[in-house]
């Protein structure tokens, strides 16, 4: 009976249809976990009620997640370090630029034998460097953070349509009682199979790197290009992803990006209808500038793509590589520097085969 | 000056496209290849008139290629023997059931020293084994044959739109005069990139064995599961792919399967609304038999996936294999044996990560 605690720190669409997953296995594996799982509620008012409270009567997430059952072991709770107190296991599910506040909250308040799990997608770039999500929420909180990802639209998640996902967590101490076996039978559902693999650096910077291809994808619909075009752009991306893995972090496995939920698979689905391939189909379909499409066809959201490869840029520039990463350097050119995207094959000729 | 003669046999719609990047490539390069390249075409009469007449007089295969025109260096011959008569490359483009035909006519008639590269996609298995088109030319002609396969819809290729392939060739002897270099050279075009690997065992099977994804593809989007359950799909199927040629073909590379254009990049297109795909949805949404939607969807055409199902099960089942590879298994049940197919989640469940 290891009876572990766990909170969900989050409760977005995304945040909420993981805390009705790992309740559900909660509930189905007393031998692991108590039963009860917390989840962290940035407290609001729904017409003129209190969301947790909804949630710890009605359970569903009417705010965000609507139309969509919660277990009743989902305890709603709106004071963050409530919602931790005694935890074991921490899975983080929250918008990223929320993150650097919360884990000043929590520093200090979490015992070094606390494991975690970072569903938030990506990482952070800069000139500087790239700091991986999971990496920053072990380094503020002194405790070893895991990292899922893969082709998980919150909605079909949440309607327990089928999906994948993996999960990068690989303890530094195989005798830990949190072991990768444990996190498994956490996340996995009949509708949600898990795979976990070891690869931390891999599985983030395929959450991250991904939205760069889905903007190159959209700008290919944009032009109207086809089937051909498409996939042969999914696959470029696919390959300049493996090889920023490989180059930048050396302990990245290749196959986290041609193998797995969180890349081939993700890649696919943001390139088949996601926001940052709904925008670059419209920025090419309407020749205007991103920032004000972005602004009229996701209602205030962000597409993370933009951002993302300006920072990209900035990052292989300073290190002399932009021409490495042809793709990559053309989707930042063609968004902020009017290069044409007509260019894509003959730019992406230049680095190709050799004899 | 190697003044090397191109002939092209088969005239279909990929035939004919393949011929007018062949030429394309021929006249931009004199010191390697004489300007003309022949192509054979199946005589019959279009409006009382002869197809070779039409396509050397108006440049277009009206029938299988229309709206297309097609360099004035390619020579519509109706004799096979006249058409390959000389030829020190031949690149086969017919329908596969014709080609035992073609080849027994050519059996004896072309010397040792010609080279040929196969665009028929594919591989033929039984239960006894698995032939590769490429090496069933090979032993027919006792010349050395390559193979061509990618995400290639032929009408898109025509019209010049941007697609990549990939091409195994890889002659025993390098100091081969008609070696990987040359063959690129003939093929490679502005909008129709070449990547050549040595894995003709590989490059072959992607081209059967994505038929069989397809199908389970489309099965997912007749059950309406979504994006994610989508992606899942393609990425089990294509790591069954990968499976299946290490196992059977130990030379293979798994990155033809991951990497290639051949690979990853003709799965997306497959999944994403080729014949296959379409077949395996109209299967589930109306429950009708297959064989009947196939007469009435594809009117005469053939979906390749069926029957590849039905001869890579019989391979498998002979060696006591079915139980590694669930979703090959699973599209054969579902369209032989009344599977129901919304069982497809936990029959992949069953393989999964175990510690």
């Amino acid at each position: 009976m290891l009876n572990l605690k766990v909170s969900v720190i989050g409760s977005g669409n995304w945040g909420s249809a993981i805390a009705k997953i790992v309740a559900e296995n909660a509930a189905e594996n007393s031998d692991i976990f108590e039963t009860d799982v917390r989840m962290w509620v940035f407290e609001e008012l729904v017409a003129g009620q209190k969301l947790t409270e909804i949630i710890n009567t009605q359970h569903e997430n009417v705010k965000y997640l609507p139309g969509i059952k919660l277990p009743s072991n989902v305890v709603a709770v709106p004071d963050l370090l409530d919602a931790v107190k005694d935890a074991n296991l921490l899975v983080f599910n929250v918008p990223h630029q929320f993150l650097p506040r919360i884990c000043s909250q929590l520093k200090g308040k979490v015992p070094s034998t606390v494991r975690a799990v970072s569903c938030i997608k990506g990482v952070e770039v800069s000139g500087d460097g790239i700091t991986i999500i999971a990496d920053y929420i072990s380094q503020e909180l002194g405790i070893y953070c895991g990292a899922l990802s893969g082709a998980n639209l919150a909605p079909e998640v949440a309607q327990e349509k089928f999906s994948e996902t993996t999960i990068a967590y690989k303890v530094p101490d195989p005798s830990d009682s949190i072991d990768a076996r444990v996190v498994r039978t956490l996340f996995h559902r009949p509708y949600f199979h898990v795979n976990v693999v070891g690869d931390v650096a891999g599985v983030s910077l395929c959450g991250a790197l991904k939205n760069i291809v889905a903007l190159a994808s959209g700008f290919v619909d944009g032009m109207a290009w086809g089937d051909n075009a498409k996939a042969a752009i999914i696959r470029r991306g696919l390959l300049e992803m493996t090889k920023f893995g490989r180059e930048f972090f050396p302990e990245c496995n290749a196959s986290t990006f041609t193998e797995e939920s969180c890349g081939v698979a993700d890649v696919i689905t943001s390139c088949s209808g996601g926001r940052n391939n709904k925008l670059g189909a419209a920025m090419i379909k309407t020749r205007r500038p991103i920032f004000e499409l972005e602004e009229e066809l996701l209602k205030g959201q962000k597409a993370q793509g933009v951002t993302t490869a300006q920072e990209v840029h900035e990052f292989l520039e300073r290190r002399g590589k932009l021409e490495d990463f042809p793709l990559f350097t053309a989707v930042h050119d063609i968004i902020f520097n009017g290069l044409d995207s007509y260019a894509l094959p003959q730019i992406l000729e230049d680095v190709e085969q050799k004899f």
